[in-house]
């Protein structure tokens, strides 16, 4: 038996994936009276030595607490389990961590207020195993007055990163997609390096270091330019787009000479070329920022 | 009058574009009997003020020093201004700064072994402005002989971030467009990241603080996967190519859907899928190393 704090809020978590289960465990551990659900059986064994209740279904799960939160693949299954208990709803906070876009975010958060109950979007930017550990970083978005009722319990996820981000349901899944291209932009790269120095025998591991200081120094440049987009002037008081260009051409004939591939190099040339064809030869690599805005086909 | 430290040894400098010039003022702050030449006069001005000896010919600012650094726009250009005089280079250390690919970076090696003189290949990681600064990283490949005789006077330029790393004379060209490919893929990925915020009124100044959260967390991914690339294994410890591939399909839709462009998603897609047909799907990220390495058309 688990003796719960007085203090600690009662919560639900319905979705018992590698992810809900983190989830679940993370509010136990804090003493939180934690209800769960799970579409098939079986998930629930382990949550429930732990103290965990099994609920006997999604409505009587969602009944169980204030603040209900759902995990599992994808909207359509959030809607699949949540749509035929949505009376039950009335009056809770729903925090759905789903990842999704933008725009479902938005939709599901109409969708929940016709049913007259709060709601709040969330990404998760960390693995099942680093819930609950200074490692996971959880993003919200919706009603601060929301975020902020539940936000005690919330912290068990993640205790220093708790971030809430802005009214606006929209926004946890656009930063979470920007972090993670962040994420995708910076491996591809380090791979493509590492396929290079294997050329001359050079250990990945012997490169790492080097390129975890790369990478560092980076983020010191994305602060200036960020500052150049908001102000929409692109002074190059560093390199300019025309110096990145022959820098990027000597990455391509690099490559092709050591018979790397050339994808990655290539795309990176193309999309500098344009923003000199554009008129940006002389300006800093933040002017870039305009082949990235509107390209809609 | 500058008085110069018995100790300083002497250097030349060939070449005062802007960093030709930076690398000079660099020498002369710390004592260094410099001696300076550039293919169109007027360019001398300040470091001669500054206590510099302006050479009348490329042969008598060879002549001046036991070591030579010369660092002008490209190869082309260095071969101009020392194959005429290449005798005058025999029992000197020729310290070539100027960007290159690794394979010419291996035959101009040969050719001032042909010389009789010692030839350090060089990268300048560093704006002019941070040259001589904490800032400066510079790499040099070559004999470690040769590189530890002007080890002293070559941290002028870069007192912490002068960086020995091979006998190989190609390997600062190699590290150097590695770094740069790395700076690439994160700008590019920022600048991607602020166009889809900005649909939502997001500044790129806002996003930066948790944009350069995300930069050094993925720093120590690359860690973790540079050991899986040495060992050719690749286990998905944390989130397999096939789950990757879901958030890339995230990315692309939002992308679309947002009317930014899908360039970098597809990019990021294309690739991935890749790896998957190629039997990646349950291993880790690192596994797209395959596709980075010999795509040789
Ligand atoms: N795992 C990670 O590293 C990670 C990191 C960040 C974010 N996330 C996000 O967290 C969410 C859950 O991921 P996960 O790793 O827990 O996935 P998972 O292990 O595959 O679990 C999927 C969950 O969704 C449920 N589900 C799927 N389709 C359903 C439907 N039609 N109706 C009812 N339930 C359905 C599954 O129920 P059954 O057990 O009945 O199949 C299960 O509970 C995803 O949106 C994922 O993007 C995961
Ligand atoms: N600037 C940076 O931020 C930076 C950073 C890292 C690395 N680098 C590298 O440093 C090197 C020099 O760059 P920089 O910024 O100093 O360029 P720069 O300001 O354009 O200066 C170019 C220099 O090369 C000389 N030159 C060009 N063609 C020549 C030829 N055919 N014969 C003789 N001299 C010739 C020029 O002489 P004239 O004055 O007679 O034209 C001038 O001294 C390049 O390889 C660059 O990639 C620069």
């Amino acid at each position: 038996m688990t003796t719960f704090a007085p203090s600690a809020s009662p919560v639900t978590v319905v979705g018992l994936g590698l992810m809900g289960q983190a989830l679940a465990s993370a509010f136990l551990a804090k003493g939180h009276p934690t209800t769960v659900w799970n579409r098939s059986a079986g998930k629930a064994g382990e949550l429930v030595e732990a103290g965990a209740v099994l609920a006997d279904s999604v409505e009587s799960a969602v009944e169980a607490s204030p603040l209900v939160v759902v995990c599992v693949s994808d909207y359509d299954a959030v809607h699949g389990l949540l749509d035929p208990v949505g009376a039950s709803l009335a009056g809770r906070t729903l925090v759905n961590l789903t990842t999704a876009s933008s725009t479902q975010a938005r939709e599901t958060a109409a969708w929940a207020a016709g049913l007259g109950a709060d709601y709040v979007d969330g990404a998760i930017l960390a693995l099942p195993q680093a819930i609950g550990t200074a490692e996971a970083t959880l993003l919200y978005a919706g009603p601060k007055s929301a975020f902020e009722k539940h936000q005690a319990t919330l912290q068990a996820l993640g205790e220093t990163g708790t971030v809430y981000l802005d009214e606006d349901h929209g926004l946890s899944a656009l930063y979470d997609m920007s972090v993670l291209s962040i994420m995708w932009g910076v491996l591809n790269s380090f791979l493509h390096a590492a396929a290079l120095l294997a050329t001359a025998n050079v250990k990945a591991t012997v490169f790492a270091e080097m390129a975890t200081t790369a990478i560092n120094v980076t983020a010191d440049y994305v602060s200036a330019y960020a500052q150049q987009i908001d102000e929409e002037k692109f002074p190059a008081t560093d390199a300019t787009v025309n110096v990145h260009v022959g820098g990027m051409r000597h990455l391509l004939e690099e490559s092709e000479a050591l018979g790397v591939s050339t994808d990655l190099p290539r795309f990176f040339l193309e999309l500098a070329q344009r923003a000199v064809s554009d008129g940006h030869a002389e300006d800093s690599y933040a002017a870039l920022i305009k082949q990235f805005r509107g390209r809609a086909a």
